[in-house]
């Protein structure tokens, strides 16, 4: 079993250098969105400000990064001292915080992703119009950074079920008989 | 350890039947819902399939409640022959569809709550209209679903945790101490 148990470390860290990875580039290439055009005389600039649900975004996206840094960090940590978690209390936090992330991290991708759409396609029984034909190259920039946050957000679930493994383990096989 | 398993599988049970309810709750207060408002001699109607967003939220808590409706049956003839989950295999294939289901139902609340905070506010710097003010028992109608989606995809997260630990038990802890 060691060498199972290596590959899912190895795993592990893998998936949260992804998410690390994956959550900056979401976050900057949408925090850094910005679009002037300028209408006869007057200017507008679409920014990421203008929509709450962007704001969310860059901010899930830039704490899931330092969350998975700092997990990452435990990893490397954790396989140089050669130990693993065994101590239910901390598998615990690791697991919760690993769910809060991930579902946080997916709510706000699809929150966005639906706002998104609405801007593309604009929604013509309310007459909220395409505001993506206005400003191209920003909604361009959007859909990319939401492409890297939802490819982060997968890996976070990935990362769920490794943590999920590592804290149910911990209740052993032995007491399951005990039921009905 | 009897009392403990008996509490956790009277706890699925609930939470699943919980999901049932609010899942039918959620899809019949958006799916009915319609409302009909004369501009003048114009004759404009809302319904939920004016939006694609409300559509898969009823398509995803209507699957919830049947899902839900099948898992409280296994549970319920699980209880009364006597057996527990120790087929890996089951627990696999239960434990991926809940996750799934749970992942479903959170995005599908994301995205609704997102358009319906746009239809509530409008987005004055996209000139989005604010379209609750002129259907306002439309909205809160698919607001009060949404509320029942809310809690019902939280129900659902918590029955992920218990197959979480129905399937990661299965593999001990007796195995944990060959990694590093």
């Amino acid at each position: 079993m060691r060498a199972a148990e290596r590959r899912l470390r190895a795993g592990e860290l893998a998936l949260r250098i992804a998410v690390l990875g994956l959550g900056l580039t979401a976050a900057a290439l949408v925090g850094s969105d910005s679009q002037v055009r300028r209408i006869f005389s007057l200017e507008k600039r679409a920014r990421f400000t203008d929509m709450k649900v962007l704001v969310f975004v860059v901010v899930a996206n830039g704490v899931a990064a330092g969350y998975s840094l700092l997990q990452a960090l435990r990893c490397v940590v954790g396989a140089m001292r050669g130990y693993v978690v065994l101590n239910k209390v901390l598998a615990w936090i690791i697991f919760s915080c690993d769910q809060v992330m991930a579902y946080v991290l997916l709510s706000a991708m699809a929150a966005a992703a639906q706002a998104s759409v609405l801007g593309q396609f604009g929604q013509p029984e309310l007459q909220w119009i395409k505001t993506c034909e206005l400003y191209k190259k920003f909604c361009k920039q959007v859909g990319e950074g939401l492409g890297s946050a939802f490819v982060g957000s997968m890996a976070m679930i990935m990362v769920t079920c490794i943590s999920a493994f590592n804290l149910f383990r911990l209740y052993g096989s032995k007491n399951s008989n005990g039921g009905w």
